[in-house]
């Protein structure tokens, strides 16, 4: 691979498309809106100029390819998305739709196609912060949205997600009934390149690692719970129906049960996104009778992942009972954990092992597009790349080098499999 | 007093004022904002209508009176409130003035004067809701604005506390000095009656109860927690800066020592008001890095008031160590408690167990102007009616016959005063 030169063309693609999409603090490539569709649109002319075959598939992602490659051959299909969340940082997703182009580049260069055609994908609405949901571009294609999803509004707009994906052109009739919109037959092998969103890579001094498996998760986006306002002076403890100490008490029973777990060995990581006291009725002076707040478990375990919810609705009965509130659950959103194809994760680490490149095989604690083609039977697998600062905030930082490394691996890796 | 007569004319203001402040939930009279003005303007026109004296004073508090009374001679002052919180009640505050103004009438119905002139008020600015600060309009009248407090901003609109009193009048250039805007040598009493804001009146039965004392506060409106954002799937916890636990942590802790002093009889409540993550970038799958949150405690004890603060900051400094985050501070706020004067609290006990009404002497949890004007130096006491579901919120519900009962004492009282 003319590795120079490919560092070069990533310089470019990541510079201008992070320009495209600054917010003022970080980048903003709403699924289904505006920044995402820019990202998309600058992605698909510098294919096209590039001597590509650019289309939308049927759920509105982005597809590139040779032009003469055949349409329904068996292919390999290399991607990540392009949305990101809210003054997120430029890699996270990004990263895998430019190392997929590079290697479509290197091969029209070189002159070697690989054994299998490589198709690169840009999916769209990988991210939950914009509807409550996440890996919407790849559960439509595999037929996996519901009429429940495509009722998710935008957390900004209002906007229903089926209108938003109707507006970029997605079959709207072929999602509302369910049906996959590509055949998975034609996929021998899904790869992922992405940033590692923690920190374990950069603690070890690995460039690179090979994903074993996915993190699930529970999530609920809006859990109410509601007691009753009242002044702040004039109501004594005992007579309180306070919604905001019923909240953090259930947040502290929820940390100490984690920390227990995680005594005993159990995989798992407990969040609170997004917590607010109602701020149409809100004072310092008045006991909080509503609070709105958001839970999410996730582990690699999908028993771990069940037996923690049920805790926590345990734990929501009894602070019901001791602090006189009551908890309102809205729809209980579940991604399942997955497992990588041990064969593409030996294929992944050979090459590294040729290549003499540090690496070790690590599971994901963050979700991607991969586990939902590997939970439909597609063998799937995914490269991790060095990054500093976590991801999900502006201060991601990922080394070019350590970049190029992991499109090193990748393209070697396409050529392998037949 | 004409009891009958006077309710009717308690029930028409109730009702006229309550429309004009129709928020579509509560009430919502904002401190110097527009339905603030609406009350006062229809209490003026009212009182005009009537044959009163209306004027605003130097503070812009609304002062109603006989045309003929003397300027400067000693008088009984007599009043509440005509703001409310967001979405409150219509009883807190605006009862305390209707109070004062079916005394006036009734002055002016039996031809029988008072020994001093009754001077009705109607303070401006009681609810900290809306810049954060409590009793401005009572403290602008005392000189206790600093050019902090003129600095403070509207929640809604942004604007100053200073550009909102100086459009409705107030004399800027003496409250900037910190003057004192009325003689306190003329003011022989200040009476207040107000709905109770908790509820043991309605637990034990009582119709009216005198006030013995005023709990004071210290608060922060808005301290920040500030950790590190990060991606939830991805952080373990020994590795995590999640400000939502940090907080969650303060508020159980701060829970726990609220307990224990109660235990040993300690006067205490502690509430957290509002509290949110950072909504330009929260997420269900993003650690928050960032937490707005209020702090308030509230006792009858200053010393209580200062131990249990710096307990709050220990804390603070405890939990910025074990969760690795930091807490900033905004500037703190002191109401003193304050005490009901003893003679006035007898003359008001006394014509109740003349009249065969049922009554305590009690404490008051919230905040009032008496306690200003009682920490200046002026006589002050207060008159509670008993009201149902607390204040704050739109549920209030105080019986009228409770609120003539409470008029009637008020009446015979200033009658007294000499």
């Amino acid at each position: 691979m003319d590795l120079k030169e490919s560092r070069s063309i990533a310089e470019k693609l990541f510079a201008e498309i992070r320009e495209l999409t600054f917010d003022g603090v970080g980048v903003s490539r709403e699924s289904y809106g505006a920044r995402e569709s820019a990202t998309a649109d600058y992605l698909r002319r510098f294919a096209a100029d590039a001597g590509f075959a650019v289309r939308a598939d049927r759920a509105g992602n982005l597809v590139i390819g040779f032009p003469d490659a055949p349409a329904d051959a068996p292919a390999v299909w290399c991607g990540s998305h392009i949305d990101s969340v809210p003054q997120g940082g430029n890699y996270d997703g990004l990263a895998g739709v430019v190392a997929g182009l590079l290697c479509l580049l290197e091969q029209q260069r070189s002159g070697v196609r690989s054994p299998l055609p490589l198709q690169v994908l840009g999916f769209r609405g990988e991210e939950s912060a914009w509807f409550g949901k996440a890996y919407i571009g790849s559960s439509a294609l595999l037929g996996k949205l519901d009429a429940d999803d495509l009722a998710l509004r935008q957390r900004d707009t209002g906007e229903t997600l089926g209108a938003c994906m109707q507006q970029v052109g997605a079959d709207m009739e072929a999602i509302r009934a369910g049906q996959a919109l590509f055949d998975p037959q034609t996929v021998r092998a899904f790869l992922e390149l992405h940033i590692e969103q923690g920190p374990v890579m950069e603690a070890r001094k690995l460039p690179v690692a090979i994903v074993s498996g996915i993190r699930g998760n529970i999530r609920h986006n809006g859990v109410q719970c509601i007691g009753a306002s009242g002044h702040s002076g004039a109501i004594p403890r005992w007579l309180r129906r306070d919604a905001m100490f019923a909240v953090a008490d259930l947040i502290m029973r929820l940390d100490e049960h984690w920390s227990v777990l995680l005594e005993r060995g159990t995989d798992l990581v407990v969040t609170t996104g997004m917590l607010s006291t109602n701020t149409a009725e809100h004072a310092t002076s008045r006991i909080p009778g509503h609070v709105k707040f958001s839970f999410e478990v996730r582990s690699k375990s999908i028993d771990t992942l069940e037996a923690f919810y049920q805790l926590m609705r345990a734990e929501c009965t009894a602070i019901s009972r001791e602090r006189q509130v009551r908890f309102e659950f809205d729809r209980r959103l579940l991604s399942s954990p997955a497992t990588m194809d041990p064969q593409l994760c030996n294929l992944l680490s050979k090459v590294c092992a040729g290549k003499n490149i540090p690496f070790e095989v690590i599971p994901s604690g963050a979700g991607h597009d991969a586990s939902m083609f590997a939970n439909a039977g597609i063998p799937s697998s995914m490269i991790f790349v060095r990054n500093e600062n976590g991801s999900h905030n502006p201060d991601e930082a990922m080394d070019l080098d350590d970049f190029m490394l992991g499109v090193d691996v990748l393209d070697r890796a396409i050529h392998e499999i037949r």
